[in-house]
């Protein structure tokens, strides 16, 4: 029985980043994806016309976002499908192909959850069905699964709404998706005015290009700062709540977010403003402790440099860790689509993203 | 009677940011400084002919650090005098004229402290001496507030240097000044090999450019990573140790520097990291309490721009505080010219820079 209260669900029209539909497009000719690393300056779309451009894509962030990468994986495990069944392949050639398709796109970014659950979700189902007609099984898990998760990231919003009171400005990192824009909805519906402080999230700036996009869209004028401000602006009682998102969940309440997260968590303990992340999803149920998420490290040079132009000297190095790990002592809140839940008793692996049968 | 064990100094040979010397060279066209803001891509003069000129190019960020902004200013005023000089002022039109030079440049850049404490001793010079002749005094007063400055800066980077281990990983933030490089030059030369990891201090990007270009003509290769990373690298034991700057610090030990610094301090005292201020001199006498010091705000279009080009929608804002204030609570030591100081118990005004009689 689900006990868990059910606010009344937002809309949000014409945000390009609220929907990955608005963003990725499977035609004919391929998978054609937004540019997000062109994003706000312009909406540029780019064609993937095998599985390994879309891999290509996702490793060199066109598109991300957990959640998104994982939809975008799926297209392209559809379009290696697609492709193996025009060349006329059977079963056995169809499950070789789709394996190792499969197998590529998992590899393309670790740290995250929902590209694996996903990819290896549709596999699956390809696999049930005996390898007959793959593209359309997979293609309706899909379709399942996107206006599944659309639902998930409504039902979060609202919920996490329900946290925070008018006049909150609310600290963001990165883009932690749409159920951050659902929750702006929401309290808005409710009448309660929150505003939003966006980290700008170096190298990528995804809170400055990203998330000031789509909370502008919504008609919001979002509130840019540098990743070192977040402690300034706490100490001067700018910020009353965090709400950040999640690449993955640990059963044991760690999340892995983007670099950046983690100090933000520990400065929010230190002034005491709650820290919620939008989940959406429960734990992976296949990582037990925070310990064992992979950290993606990126290629150092995208630090050393700003859009192709060097910011430092040739003698200098640098780390690009993309994702940190926060630990649930850290974390106030995990809101999912099932509830507003402890760190420390997360929903079961029944609740996990995109595993719940259609 | 001074007590302070007193390190052998180190010597830096050929690295520009070390000395202000090497960076503002007053001549018979007007104030010559090193741009910083193109640093270290090219290394590009630009000569400023009147007070304010100086006065610009310190609110430009043409220069910066505490200390470099003091003494440019210090110019500044040299250049006015000399401008009024040539007119053939009088004692009385050289006092309007001064007061009216030393105003504008305190009023450049209002944190820190250094500026405003040098300028005042120099127009007090002039003063002291009936006005007569102020380019000479102040010159002399000048000279020597330079000379006893190195060996500060010296004194200070052989201190700290014993505070660190071999082996040891220090973040910096921003550019600390040349007590961060004395600092490295001593331990190298006691033997002990330290690394030095370079938070990138955006949006002008200091760590990165400055202090990495400093460390790297010092022989070392410095690790660049972004605002972001502090937290995670401290969790993963990456920093063993932090040195840091200050613009200002209060007699109650709170320290102004450049915002990141804060919430640096945070993490440090949440993964138990030593957190070290390099401040060469003791606290601003004029400056009880930290809560007093005012924190400046610079145009929020440097946050919203990089180089020139926009990185967020044109319906953002952005908040630019270019300083924040570290509470003594999460500072280690605040190391001077005169010893490693708890930040509670400081040495007093006699102490502080430049306000020595030479």
């Amino acid at each position: 029985m689900d006990e868990t209260p059910r606010p009344a669900l937002a809309s949000i029209p014409n945000v390009l980043l609220a929907e990955i539909r608005n963003n990725a497009s499977l035609r004919d000719d391929g998978l054609w994806l937004v540019d997000r690393r062109r994003l706000p300056a312009v909406v540029e779309y780019i064609c993937c016309p095998t599985v390994e451009d879309v891999a290509r894509a996702i490793e060199a962030m066109v598109v991300q976002g957990g959640t998104d990468i994982a939809f975008v994986a799926g297209f392209g495990l559809l379009l290696s499908a697609r492709e193996l069944e025009g060349k006329g392949a059977g079963p056995p050639g169809l499950r070789r192909g789709l394996a190792l398709a499969a197998d590529r796109l998992k590899r393309t970014r670790p740290t995250g959850s929902h590209l694996r659950v996903l990819v290896d979700d549709l596999y699956g189902a390809a696999e049930a069905a005996g390898f007959q007609d793959p593209t359309a099984v997979m293609s309706a898990r899909l379709e399942w699964a996107l206006n599944e998760n659309d639902q998930r990231v409504r039902r979060t919003g609202a919920l996490a709404a329900q946290l925070l009171r008018g006049g909150d400005a609310v600290l963001t990192i990165c883009y932690p998706g749409p159920a951050l824009l659902y929750m702006l909805a929401a309290c808005r519906d409710e009448g309660r005015e929150v505003s939003v402080i966006c980290a700008e999230t170096r190298p990528y700036l995804q809170g400055a290009r990203l998330t000031a996009h789509a909370v502008s869209q919504l008609g919001y004028t979002p509130t840019v700062i540098t990743d070192g401000m977040v402690g300034h602006c706490m100490a001067g009682g700018l910020i009353q709540a965090c709400a950040v998102g999640a690449d993955r969940v640990a059963c044991d309440g760690t999340v892995a977010n983007k670099v950046g997260t983690l100090q933000a968590a520990i400065a929010a303990r230190h002034f005491g403003v709650p820290f919620y992340v939008l989940a959406v999803s429960g734990p992976d149920p296949s990582t037990e402790v925070g310990t064992a998420i992979p950290v993606e490290h990126r290629d150092p040079q995208e630090v050393l440099t700003f859009r192709g132009t060097p910011i430092a000297p040739p003698a200098a190095q640098a780390l690009y860790p993309a994702f940190d790990l926060t630990p649930p002592a850290l974390i106030s809140a995990i809101v999912t689509s099932s509830g507003i839940h402890s760190p420390f008793w997360l929903p079961g692996r029944e609740n996990h993203w995109s595993t719940r049968s259609p």
